[in-house]
């Protein structure tokens, strides 16, 4: 028989195995029949963060949610970058984009959080999430990123892992070019090494939050050129430039 | 006299010298008047990509179109990274967004070129000169980018200088990395040497039009990882990385 591209991949939460079957979503099963325009026996690949990627086709089945018929899998899981990006949210079309291309640059963990000079207090999770996830189908990841809940910059940086290096995007020209900060061999050089990415809201980091981070032996500030970067060019520009030159863009 | 700081930032087509005065159009002075609700003597920075930045403030007047003042020059003109992006436009709200990013990522020629797998045919160029404005404005840059007409690859390829390096981000695998790329000393290293950056639509490029740009001498095929990126992505993080590695991020 012929090989079958499929047509559609989807993120479920559900355990994956040959031969099993999983339940869509009204959601997904809308996704399928109306946008995509699929039907019984049709090839969709499906992920869940855990068990790599599969290849199932859509059962047979009336007008209620579709089921998927799970043949093999076509990906095992893999390690993917241990990169988290903490950042100010900003207004709503502007997050929903932050997150949307987070995702696609491999982001493994996203923290909303509020800076002084926030001028956003309002977060809705769900609402990233679903970016998050759309994103992650599209991209071809096989992981989705988790999401936290927003949180108070002083209350991230309490629990933060002493091991794991935060790149401070600042823009008061305080830090080294980041390609010098990312060319230190300690600067979580390479998949194994855990880091993450802190990005300010419009207006930067207040004086006293920037006193904070240097007081942290995890911190390492850092400026990304002379032009002043909206929150979520920022956001992304350092996380390119992090998977270009440590991350899972050297070998491919 | 206390130095008052300018609360808005306006580029403007006319010359520019001190003890001059420019008339705004209808649009700007809404803007001062209505958005940042600004009045006679507040003070107000201009640039129009030629003479620098000066410092101006709104004359008295009535309800008509706001008058500058200019009184001084506060920046001069500076040398600003030659760097090319061609891009398959998307949809409109990608499209805004990608020329947006570009503009504060230090592009100076934004070209909008036709492909074979291209989705989007039609590109209002007033828009796009209009969110570049509005981004120039904003990050702080001494000009605008210059908007072309959209135009098929095959004529963009034809007229491309053969001294200026054309970074072709490639879904395929079909080049280095980007970070490889740009180590080399002939890939368009620092603000002299120019360099232009081409991504194709959501589907990529069409396997004669990569064969096509294999045959050019001043092409480098580079790839930006194992997820598939959205054409806009795929743009803005090639940017990020150039300024990162060879640009003017490098020594702020």
């Amino acid at each position: 028989m012929p090989e079958t591209r499929a047509k559609a991949r989807l993120y479920i939460a559900a355990d994956l195995n040959g031969g099993g079957s999983v339940d869509l979503t009204g959601g997904q099963s809308h996704y399928l029949r109306h946008v995509m325009r699929l039907g019984a026996g049709d090839a969709v690949a499906v992920f869940n963060g855990r068990q790599g990627e599969w290849k199932a086709a859509i059962g047979e089945g009336g007008k209620g949610p579709c089921r998927l018929e799970v043949d093999r899998q076509i990906r095992p899981q893999q390690d993917e970058s241990d990169l988290w990006l903490a950042f100010a949210p900003v207004i709503k079309a502007r997050t929903d984009f932050l997150v949307e291309k987070a995702t696609e640059l491999g982001v493994s963990r996203l923290l909303p959080v509020f800076t002084e000079y926030s001028a956003t207090r309002r977060v809705n999770g769900a609402r990233l999430s679903a970016h998050a996830v759309e994103a992650a189908e599209q991209c071809g990841r096989l992981t989705v990123p988790c999401i936290e809940e927003a949180t108070p910059l002083a209350a991230v940086l309490r629990k933060w892992p002493g091991d794991r290096t935060l790149l401070v995007m600042d823009e008061t020209g305080g830090g080294l070019p980041l390609n010098r900060v990312l060319a230190m061999d300690d600067a979580g050089k390479g998949y194994g090494r855990p880091c993450g990415i802190l990005t300010g809201p419009e207006g930067g980091f207040a004086p006293s939050e920037l006193d904070a981070l240097d007081d942290l032996s995890f911190v390492k500030r850092t400026g990304l050129g002379p032009r002043i970067l909206r929150a979520e060019t920022a956001a992304l520009a350092a996380l390119a430039c992090w998977q270009s030159m440590v991350g899972d863009w050297r070998d491919s």
